[in-house]
């Protein structure tokens, strides 16, 4: 019978910029080789020193302009730093969606206020598959153990409510598995059967995670998976989105 | 430390219409209070009856007219079938993505012919909110257990690639667990966070599921909830829909 363990990393200190991560983690777990360890991307991001300080930010017309669109009217210059991050603007009327520089279409860019202190923001990692193999460096560095690495972040999606957690950086496992061609129970091929398996990992830690409770990593064990893949995999290219 | 477990249901025969999925789980299973049991939509489906053979339908002008248009060129009774369970085509060039009856935006309206055997496809429940309950009714009256029971299917993205599982027909648990207001662990308000929780349930059970392997039901133990909701809690009304 097949089965997978959730298990919640705690009592990690508050992230700050230059800490090392690899060793908070480790510190703070016991890590089996085939172990998936999912990361939230907001301490990755504390750790790499990815915050803005509001008070550094000056809006420039277009985000004062977005702002008064959105709901809530947030501070133009948090959308500022939204449009810094961004590569397009999807929709900017009452919610934020724009492409990222990473290539991820979500709202505000990632930029994200709750979690860090007053007038801090937090940005997405400017490369998070690279953010993932460093810390899967580290982490065989000071336990000798092999895991795969996942640093997830929460996501919307246009046509369902509510966020779940998604990869951005992976690796050391793979990202998406592709069966088409396999055979069914039946016997027949299936199609268009890519699973976005490091989606699913995300999304299960993120109910180890929740949104407030200081359990900012995950391990998940017993996925036997073979292989590996980066965040990017997980990405539609802008050339086959059916709505961009 | 959070501790989530999740365990495959196996070991159940091929499921056929008008089988009883409850007796079938209760038997290959054993259940605790305040378990979730995710179950894949094929087999509530097939249990239901909600099955076509291929021989039984004519495709219609549009039908026709829509296959030639997707990528692989399905069967035009296999678009027949997709059209009939329609209330509106949102795209039909290469992929053909429409809003379900029940609401759902989805490929193929969940029309499916993998492991179906030749010839036949399953439709989604016609209501999995019910579907839902009534295997959370059934499950209380073979094993005296109260449980969560979510409906899954496999779903893609516009923006991400892969699909992931995500629940249709919640009963027994919350679907949207909604945070907004509550304070985050820095004391300020969390804004726009509702956690699709039914969705991150789902997807856990993906990775136990497979897609291939006989696993048609998996236990998530250790979660925790409170509440109920419903599979409609998750679905974004067409009024607020960023893109439809």
């Amino acid at each position: 019978m097949k089965r997978i363990e959730l298990i919640g990393v705690e009592g990690l200190p508050e992230v700050k910029p230059g800490d090392d991560l690899g060793e908070l983690i480790s510190a703070h777990s016991t890590l089996q080789p085939g172990d998936v360890l999912v990361v939230a991307q907001k301490v990755v991001s504390k750790s790499e020193g990815r915050v803005v300080r509001l008070e550094d930010v000056i809006a420039g017309d277009d985000a004062l302009r977005i702002a008064a669109h959105l709901i809530a009217t947030p501070d133009p210059r948090m959308v500022q730093v939204v449009l810094d991050e961004s590569v397009r603007v999807l929709r900017s009327e009452r919610v934020l969606i724009t492409e990222t520089r990473q290539g991820y279409v979500c709202a505000n860019a990632g930029v994200d206020h709750s979690n860090t202190g007053a007038g801090v923001l937090t940005l997405l990692p400017t490369d998070p598959d690279a953010s993932a193999r460093r810390l899967w460096d580290r982490l065989r560095e000071l336990t000798g153990v092999v895991v795969g690495v996942i640093v997830s972040d929460t996501f919307g999606r246009p046509w369902r409510l509510g966020i779940v957690n998604v990869a951005l950086g992976v690796a050391g496992l793979p990202a998406a598995i592709d069966l088409r061609g396999t055979p069914d129970d039946a016997g027949q091929p299936l199609h268009a059967t890519v699973l976005a398996v490091a989606d699913d990992i995300a999304a299960s830690a993120g109910l180890v995670m929740g949104k407030t409770a200081r359990t900012p990593a995950v391990i998940v064990r017993g996925l036997e998976l073979k292989g590996s893949g980066t965040g990017q995999d997980l990405i539609r290219p802008s050339a086959e989105d059916l709505f961009r």
